[in-house]
């Protein structure tokens, strides 16, 4: 266990915040996603970090990754992680950017953003940045919509020097919009979460 | 060039209607997404199509994906196409499901659901088909949220005998929400735009 204190790395949290409903989750709308991912946008840039691509882990960096990528305007890889079983613009010709074996080749001397929706054992984390450091990167560093307050599992790696994080929140369920079977309700919670704050 | 209806497959469109704005262009809100999402996982069930796996055309079919996940409840893999330039839950340890090139294995005897965002020239459409139908799978089907009324240029592959279309659109330009700069805005025209109609 160890805490993000005894990181080199830059560490960030946004004003805009998420706030928990009545029974202590998160509820989270499509438009706090989107501010949250323009604020951590704003963020990387501040920084003077400017990646060259981002690779996202699946599925919950995917709609994150996909945010980021119109205001950072670089293109998305993506890799898919399960802790259980098996689970355009026209030219001349379409071309396969990841078809499907290319992206390794692609890694080395770039600046990686590492996406996910929320760093919660950081079990995920640790184990894709080993992966990807393999590979030879410029710079990896790590941009999570929340990171969630508590003891960690996973550790980041020594050469990760960089950490974006959207929010911290406790360690409390986050119902994240894409997940909602019934979206109107869901929005409707998360906006009277807000409001009621 | 050919028109859908020399296709033998089955073509849904569904009741959920995007409107255009003032400007012609069409806005479409998260929530119009996600409600469009879940009414197109309805009826690829209700058709009795039962995919064992997405695969998301990036990054534009990212979204609709992820949404789709949550009602279909399968494993998403992407595929990156561009026609330009170079452009979670815990277990005992992570381990890839995509892990990069381990996707075109799984693809043999297997029910794909092929998922992008918009149906624009067929180009892109085309290439995937194909690509994929490589790799012996079962069956393919293709799910859009928007199919563009309009002459194609790419043609759907013969042993594609299931689209299913979120909706009809005319041959304008759509406002994704993901693709906003400004989300409130954004939100706000699409809101009223359904509104207004």
């Amino acid at each position: 266990m160890e805490s993000l204190a005894a990181h080199p790395f830059s560490f960030y949290c946004f004003v805009h915040m998420a706030h928990s409903g009545m029974d202590g989750r998160y509820f989270l709308s499509y438009e706090h996603i989107h501010l949250s991912v323009r604020a951590l946008a704003d963020r990387i840039r501040g920084e003077g970090f400017h990646p060259d691509l981002i690779v996202a882990i699946g599925s919950g960096g995917f709609i994150p990754a996909r945010i980021l990528k119109t205001f950072l305007e670089i293109p998305i890889f993506t890799v898919g992680i399960s802790y259980y079983g098996p689970d355009n613009k026209p030219g001349p010709a379409p071309r396969a950017i990841q078809w499907i074996d290319e992206v390794e080749k692609k890694l080395a001397g770039r600046r990686i953003l590492l996406v996910d929706e929320v760093d919660d054992s950081r079990v995920t984390l640790e184990y894709c940045l080993k992966e990807l450091l393999k590979h030879s990167p410029a710079e990896i560093a790590v941009a999570v919509l929340h990171n969630k307050k508590k003891d960690k599992k996973g550790k980041l790696p020594p050469e990760i020097r960089r950490y974006f994080a959207g929010e911290e929140l406790d360690d409390k369920w986050i119902c994240y919009p894409w997940d909602a079977r019934d979206i109107t309700e869901h929005e409707k919670i998360a906006r009277s979460g807000i409001a009621a704050h």
